[in-house]
C-alpha cells in the first residue's frame, strides 16, 4: 500500500484519508447518542476541567467508540495523543474525524493527533505506539511529554517499562531467530525500536517514566502485565485494573457478547441457528452472552467447563454440560470462550459434523489450533468471503467434509462484524476516564495512589452504572434515612460488600 | 449503468457479469447444506425425473437460495427459464453461477437462461419477466412454451392474465397521468409492453394460457390476487397456494424473522438491543418472530394489535400490550409487521424519541408513511449509509431530534442484510417444488386438479417437515398399529384435522 | 362414608356438607375477580335476561369455577341443575355454597339445586346425572323439564340419546360380564339405571329429547362423540363445539398447562426442576404449554412426536427430539401429552433412571400402561402420599431402583393440585355461556342453529378474548376506516380468515 | 396443645409423636436421592470417621432435609443433639423419624436427640436450644458437652455468647417492660432462661465456651452477628461462614427461590400468574430467582432497585425498573426480596390493584409493614385459609377493595409450601458438613484456623459443586497439564481468583 494514500502531518497526525471524517464524525454523532456515561461526564466536569494539565497517551482500538472517548477526555481539559492497540482495527473514518475535529476541515485539521490506520505492519504498528509517548515540546522548556496512559492490552505501558529497563542496564536484548524456542517477530520489532531509541536518547524513557503520574488499564490481559509487574517490583506508577469494574466485567464480557456474537456469525454466514445444536466452550461472563444468544435464536446450547461451579451453573440454567469430544458430530456451532489454549484441538477440528462452523470470541487466538489444522494431510483451504474459510478435508473417512472457520480464529465479532456497541463499550470507557480523573487529580494529594494495581472503588462503580439507567428508562428507588440506617450504609452508596458477587 | 457491464446472450440470458460464477458456486455449494428439503427430492426423484418435458417459467427473488431451487427443478428434468420478483433482490453472482451452470464455464456456459440483475429499471424489471415466458421454439414446430409457472408476488401469473384480457377485447388501456386518482407508473410499464406484444402477435397470450397447466405461488399477496381471479371467474388454470403451508407460514413468517429481523437491524446500526424497548406493531406469525427476537437479545417488547386473540396471546406470552401512541416516547426501537397500511404516521414519526429506529418488516412499504414524514416541515434527511437515514425534525419543540429509518421503509430483513436464511428458505421451495409435481404429473389424469386455488395436501405439508428433520438431529417416534388404530389415523399421516392450528 | 355426612333435599340438592357454604363463598368471590369473561357476561346481559325460559342442566367438574359459572347463567335469567362430570373433582365447598346461595343460609338455603361430592360411586354418579335432567313439574302441568345441556365430556348428552333410543325398541341392553372383550363396570351401571328408568316411564327421555334444543360441550372427547352421532344421524338437537374455540383450544390447553403441570409436580413430590431432564410426549398445545413450563423453571426439555410438522416446531423452539427408548436413562421427568394410549409402556417403566417421576396430563388414563407395570414380577408399590406412589423393581438388574408414579397415571393437575386456575376456567366458561345464549335465544328464529355440531362464529371467539384484556392491562389498537377497507374487512372484526392458525 | 401428645425422654428428645417416624423415613430416603452432595460425602468419608469425637449441637429448620444432613454427620462419626431454628419449621414426621433412626423403632428409638416440633412457644424454643447444649455426662467424669456447633441464625451461639458474657459479670440483664423503646419479648424469654442456668451452674457458659472448637453458619443473619462480634473482640471461637460460599448464595438464593416462590404463590392462591404483571423489589440473587420465575410462567415482570449496579442488571435482563409507587395499580404481585425494612408501606398497600398478591421471600418479615397496615382506618382481615388473608379496606375511596396478603409478611415460600427443594438444600449442607470437618480436624493442629471468620477455601467450594454434577448428567472437561500451565493454575483448582464473581 502506498504511503501516497496517507494523511499526514509528520510527528502530529498520520492516517488513512482526512477525507473520510465527514463520514466519520455522522458516526461518532449517532454513537454519542448511546454512549451516556461518556456524555454525562462531559456535563458534569466540563466547566471544571479535572483533566486540564494531563497529556495522555491513549492506546486503544481506534473505533467509532473511542473517538467518543477521546473527545471526552479533550472537554475534560486533557491533551491526547492516540494509537490504535490491533493492527487491524482501526475504522480509518473514525480516525480522520478526530484528526480533523468537529470545528476543523481536512484542509485546516484542528482535532487530536492520531496515529492509527486499518492494516499496519508490525513495525508501524510499534512507532504509532512510539509516536503517542512523543510530545512536542513544552514553550519555556519544561517537560510536556506524556503524564499519563490509558491502556488497552498493555503496549504503551510495556515500552515505557522495557525501554527504561534496558536503559538502566545501557544495552537492547539481542534479536532472536526463527525456530528458536523463544523466538517472536514481535520483539525482535520492538526490540529494534529501543535500540535505535537508545541510540538516540539514552535517558528517554527514564525521562517519561518519572512524568508518567499513571496509566488505566482496560483488558484481562494488560492488568495481569500489571499485577506480574507490581509483584516484581517493576511498576513505574501506580494503575487502575479498569477491567475488575463491575460494570465492566459483567456487562461488556456477559451483554456485549450476547449482541456481537450473533452479529459476527450472520454477518459471516447467513446460516440459521434456530433449531441448530450450538455448542459453547466455557462459562463465564463470556460464555453466559453467547449461550444466551443462542438460546434467544432458539438453538440448543451445549457448553463445556472444566470448573465445576460454573459447570453448575450452566446446567442449572437448563443447559446440557458435556465435552467438545463427545459432541463433535452434534453439534453445528463451536464457539470457544475460555482464555484458555488449545480448546478446540486439529484432531477436533477433524472430526466435526460437516459444514459445522467454528468460531472464537475468547481474547487470544489461540483457543482453536489453527496452526495444527493447517497440518492435516490433505486438508485444503478455500476462502468464501474475507474472515471466512472453508477447510476441506480430502483424506481418509471424512473425505469430502469440511468446516466454516471465521476470522482464522481470531475475535469474531471483530473480524465477521464491528464488536460491541456503543451502549456497552460507553460503560466501559466511563470507568477509564473515571479511572484517568481519579489518578491524575489525586496524585500530589494525601489521597494519591500508591504505586501499585488498584481496582476502582466501588462508588465508583455504581457511578458509571447509575449514569447508563437514564438512556434506558429505569427509575431508582432511593433509600429512606432509616432503612439506610437499618442496612447500615450511606444512601448514596456503596451498596455492598467488597465480595458481593452480581 | 452502460450495457457493457453485462453478460448477454440475446433471448437466452442476461446478468450482470458471469465472472461472478465461481464465487455464487461456492455459495450455491453451501447453501445446498442448509437446504436439505431440496437435496432429499433431488435424491427421491431424481431417477423418476417426475417434471420431464416441464417448461417452467419462473419469477422468485434470484438468491443463492433461489439457485439450489432452479438447479432441484432441472435435476427433476424440467426446463426453466427465470427472472427476479423484485427489482433489487438478485444477487449477481448467484444469477452468474445459475446461466453458467455446475458443468459450465462463463465462455461456455451451459446452465439454466436467467433474465436479472440488482437494479433493474421497472421497463426492464417487466422485460426479464415477459422472457421467461417465451421460449425458443420446440425442433417441429411443436408449442414448445411454458407450460408451467412457479411464481412469487404474482406478475408473471399476472401478466399472462392480463395480456390474454386485452387480446379478448383487442386493445390495451390507455396510459394514466401522474396525478390522476388511479395513477401508476408501473402499470403504464406494462401496458405499454403488453401494446407491443399485442402488435407482434395478436394471439401470444392466448397460446400460453391455453398450455400452461398450472402455477405455484408463494406470498400472501400473489396468492390473493389468484382467490380474485378466481371468485370473478376469470382464473385460466389451476393454483397452489403455497404460502399457507404450515410449513411456510409458521416457519418461514416466524422463524425466519426471528432471524433476519435483528441482523438487519445489526448491520444497518450497530446499536445494542439489550436493555432496550422495542415496540412491535402486531403479533401475527412476523410480529410473534420479532418479539422472540428482541426478547432473545435482552430488550423489552411492548406489540400492538387490533385482533383481541393476538393480543391476549402477547399478553399470555409476557409481552405489554399497548398502542403506539402511548409509547412513543417509550420505545427505541418501532418495527412493523402488520400487512395493514398507515401503521406509523407521520404524527408518530414525528413525536418519537430521539434517534428511535424505525423499521418494516411486512410484505409492503406502506406500512411506515414515508410520503408524510417527507412532507414535515422542516424535516431534512441524511443518508447515514446506504439503506440507512437520518431525518432530524427542526422546527418546533422537536427542533433537533432525529430518527433512524431502514431502507427506506422497505422490507428491513432483505434491504439491510440477506433476508431469510437457507433453511427456512428450504421449507418454502420445498412445498414450491412438491407444488409443481402434483400439478404437472397429475394434469390430465384423474386425479388432475380443477381451475381453483388449492392448498397443498396436509400429507404433503407434513413430507416437507419430514425432510428437514434429520439435518437438525431430530429422531421421530413412529407409531405403532394399535395406537394409529385407536387414534383412527394412518401410521403415515396425516396426523390433524384440517382446522388444527399448530 | 355414611350418608348421615351429607346435607340432602331428595329431589333438590345432595352435597356433602352445607355448613361448608362460607368457606365456598369467600373462595367463589376471590375466582369472580379472576374470571371477568363471566362477569362481563353478567353486566353485559344482566338487564336483557337472555336466559329466562332456559332450564340448564349443567355438567361439569362441581368446582369454584364452575360456580362462578352456574351463577353467571343464573344471573342472565337460567334455571339451573348441577351435577359434576368426574366422581372425583367436586370441591365441596363450591357445591354447599351454590345449594345455600349467595342470598341463603344453611338452613335457608335458597340457591341451585346441586348434585355432587367428592369421591362418588359410579352409581351415585349415574344418579346424580339423572337428577339433573329431572325437573319438578311446572305449575301449569306444562313441560317443565330441561331444554338446554351444558356439557363436559358428553354423560348427560350420552343419557339422552341412549336413553331415548332404548325407548325406541323397548329395551336396555343386557350387561356384560367381567372378562368378556367389551365389558365395562361403567356400561353396566348405565343399563341398569336405563333399564329402571324404562319400566317407570317408557317416554321419559323422548320427552326430553324433544324439549332439548341445544347442548353445548367443552372438551375433545365430548366433541368426538357429537360429531360420531351426527354422522350416524342421531343426533338429536343443535350442538355447540366449544372445545376449538382459538380461546379455549389455544389457552386452557398452553396456558393452562404452563400453570398447573408445575404446580402438580410440586405439591407432588417438592422435587427440584432447575438443571434436570424432562421429557415431554407430544408437542400439541399441551405438551407446549408443558415444556415451556419446564424451561422457564431452568430444566432441559426433550420432546416426542409422531408429527413431523410438530416436531420441527419443537427443534425450531429449541428443544431436543428424540425418542422415549433413547432418553430412559437420562430423563428425570416423564410427562405425556398425547391424547395417545401406551406411550409409556411398563417396559419403558422398568428401564428408567432410578427415582425417575412419571405423570400424565393427558385427559384420559391410558398414556401410561399403569395396569402393565403392576404386573412387572417383583414389582412393589409404596405410598408416599395421596397420589404419589414409589414403585420399587425388586428383581433382576433393576432390583432396588424405583420411580415416582403422579396420581396413578390420571390427570395429574387436577390429582395433585387444583386444576387450571380461574381466569383460564374464564376464558373456556364464557365460550360455554355465550354457545348456551345463541342456541337458546336463536332457537325457532330464522337464525336456528340446525342439527348439527357447531363451532362458535370467530367474531364470538374474539368477543371472549376481548372480554379477558381489560384484567392483563392491555389496550388495543383500532383500525382505522381507510385500514380496515384496506384489508377488506370490518373494524369489528372477525380479523383472520377461518383457516388462520394464530 | 396438650403435653399428652408428645413423644418425650426426658432430657433425650421431645418431638410430636414417634408413630410418625415412618412417614418421616419414607420422605428421608427420597430426600437422599436428591441430596447427592451429603450422600457422596458419606461414600467418601465413612469409613475414615472423620467426625469421631465429633459432639454437634446443631439448629437448623428439622425439615425432612436437615434429616439427611443429621444422619451425614452421624455417619462420618459425630454425636449430635438437634434443635429447630424457628418455632414453625418443624416437620414433625422428619423429627420423629430421627429420633427413632433408621434401625429403630418407635418403641425402641435408636436415633438422635431432637427437641423440636411444629409450633413451639418461644419459651419452648430456647428451652429446646437449651438442650442441644446439655449433653449427657461423660463415663468418666470427663467434659462430654458440645464440640462444635452447627447453626442456622446463630441462637445457639449467641446462647453461649450471652450466657458466658454474664456469667463473667454474674448477673443478667433485667426484663424490658413493653413499651420501653428497645423492649423484646424474646430477649426476656432468653434472660429467663440464662437467669436460672446462672442459679443452676455459674460456669456452665465458660465450660463450654472454652471446649466449643468452632462454629459453622449458614445464614447472612448469623454470619453479621459472628462478624460483629469478631469486630468486638468477643467472638470465642473460629467460625466459618458457610453463607457466602458461591455454591450457596448463588445457588439456593437464585435458583431455590426460582423453585419455591411460585410453589408457594400456587398453593397459596391457585392465581394464573400468565399475562399478569408482577413486581419484584429487588435485583439481588433472590430477586433474580424471583424474576425469572415469573418471567418462566408468562408475566411482566417490573423491578425496582436502590443499587445501580443491579438496577443496570436488570434492564439489560430485559426487565422494566421502576418505582413500587408508580405501578401500585398496574402490578398483580408484589413480593418483596431485598432484606430491607418498609419497602412496602401501609400506603403502598391501601393503594393497589384490587385482589393484588402480595409477599414477602426474604428472610426477615419487616420488608412489608403489617403493622401499619393493621392500623389502617377501618380495614378488615379476612382469612381465607391457613397463611392466607384478605385485607379490605372499607373507608374512602378505596372502600370495597382488597388485597391478598402471603404468611402474613414472613417468607411464603416456607409459609405458604415447602421451602427450598432437597436439591439445591443439599448445596447449602454440604459446605456446613465440610466446614464441621475442616474445623474439627484441623483443631489443635498447624492448620487449625485461627479465632476468626472464615470462608471455606474456593478449593471446597468447587468440591461441592462437583458433587452434584453426576445427579445432573454434567460430564466434566479436564485441563490438560500444559493448559493448566498456560494458565498458571492447578489442574484440580482452584480455577478462579478471589473477586471472580461468577
Amino acid at each position: 500500500m502506498s504511503t501516497s494514500s496517507f494523511s499526514e502531518s509528520p510527528g502530529n497526525y498520520k492516517v488513512r484519508d482526512l477525507s473520510l471524517a465527514e463520514a466519520g464524525r455522522h458516526q461518532i454523532r449517532l454513537a454519542e447518542h448511546e454512549m451516556p456515561g461518556l456524555m454525562a461526564l462531559r456535563a458534569e466536569y466540563g466547566e471544571a476541567q479535572p483533566l486540564a494539565g494531563a497529556r495522555i497517551a491513549g492506546s486503544i482500538h481506534m473505533t467509532v467508540q473511542t473517538a467518543v472517548l477521546i473527545e471526552t477526555l479533550t472537554a475534560l481539559g486533557a491533551q491526547v495523543r492516540w494509537a490504535s492497540c490491533n493492527i487491524f482495527s482501526t475504522q480509518d473514518e473514525a480516525a480522520a474525524a478526530i484528526v480533523v475535529g468537529p470545528q476543523g476541515t481536512p484542509d485546516a485539521p484542528s482535532g487530536v493527533p492520531v496515529f492509527a490506520w486499518k492494516g499496519e505492519s508490525l513495525e508501524e504498528y510499534w512507532e504509532c505506539t512510539e509516536q503517542i509517548l512523543l510530545w512536542p515540546a513544552g514553550a519555556d522548556g519544561e517537560y510536556a511529554g506524556p503524564n499519563m496512559i490509558l491502556d488497552d492490552g498493555g503496549d504503551a505501558t510495556l515500552l515505557v517499562h522495557n525501554g527504561l529497563a534496558y536503559e538502566r542496564v545501557g544495552a537492547v536484548p539481542a534479536d532472536t531467530v526463527a525456530g528458536e524456542p523463544d523466538h517472536s517477530d514481535e520483539a525482535n520489532v520492538v526490540h529494534a525500536l529501543l535500540r535505535r531509541v537508545l541510540q538516540e536518547d539514552p535517558l528517554r524513557w527514564t525521562t517519561i517514566g518519572e512524568n508518567i503520574l499513571g496509566v488505566t488499564e482496560e483488558t484481562t490481559t494488560g492488568v495481569h502485565r500489571l499485577y506480574q509487574l507490581a509483584e516484581a517490583g517493576q511498576l513505574l506508577f501506580p494503575a487502575i485494573n479498569v477491567n475488575d469494574s463491575v460494570t465492566k466485567s459483567k456487562f461488556d464480557n456477559k451483554y456485549g457478547i450476547r449482541h456481537s456474537l450473533p452479529d459476527g456469525i450472520n454477518r459471516a454466514t447467513d446460516v440459521l441457528m434456530g433449531g441448530k445444536v450450538a455448542f459453547v466452550a466455557g462459562y463465564g461472563d463470556v460464555g453466559k452472552g453467547a449461550a444466551e444468544a443462542f438460546r434467544g435464536q432458539g438453538a440448543r446450547v451445549i457448553v463445556s467447563e472444566i470448573d465445576p461451579i460454573c459447570a453448575l451453573q450452566a446446567a442449572m440454567d437448563g443447559y446440557q454440560v458435556a465435552r467438545i469430544e463427545d459432541v463433535l458430530d452434534e453439534a453445528d456451532f463451536f464457539i470457544t470462550t475460555t482464555g484458555n489454549k488449545d480448546v478446540i484441538t486439529a484432531a477436533h477440528l477433524s472430526a466435526m459434523k460437516n459444514k459445522a462452523i467454528v468460531g472464537n470470541i475468547g481474547h487470544f487466538d489461540n483457543e482453536i489450533d489453527m496452526a495444527g489444522l493447517a497440518l492435516v494431510p490433505g486438508v485444503t483451504r478455500t476462502e468464501i468471503k474475507a474472515q471466512v474459510h472453508e477447510w476441506t478435508f480430502t483424506e481418509g473417512e471424512r473425505a469430502g467434509r469440511s468446516i466454516i472457520v471465521l476470522s482464522e480464529g481470531r475475535l469474531l465479532n471483530l473480524g465477521n462484524a464491528t464488536g460491541h456497541p456503543s451502549f456497552v463499550m460507553s460503560n466501559s470507557f466511563t470507568n477509564q476516564v473515571i479511572g484517568q480523573i481519579e489518578v491524575f487529580t489525586k496524585a500530589g494529594t494525601d489521597e494519591e495512589y500508591p504505586v501499585a494495581v488498584h481496582r476502582l472503588p466501588k462508588i465508583l462503580d455504581e457511578k458509571v452504572a447509575r449514569l447508563h439507567l437514564d438512556a434506558l428508562g429505569v427509575r431508582m428507588t432511593e433509600l429512606s434515612p432509616s432503612q439506610a440506617d437499618y442496612l447500615g450504609i450511606d444512601p448514596a452508596g456503596p451498596y455492598k460488600a467488597e465480595h458481593y458477587r452480581y
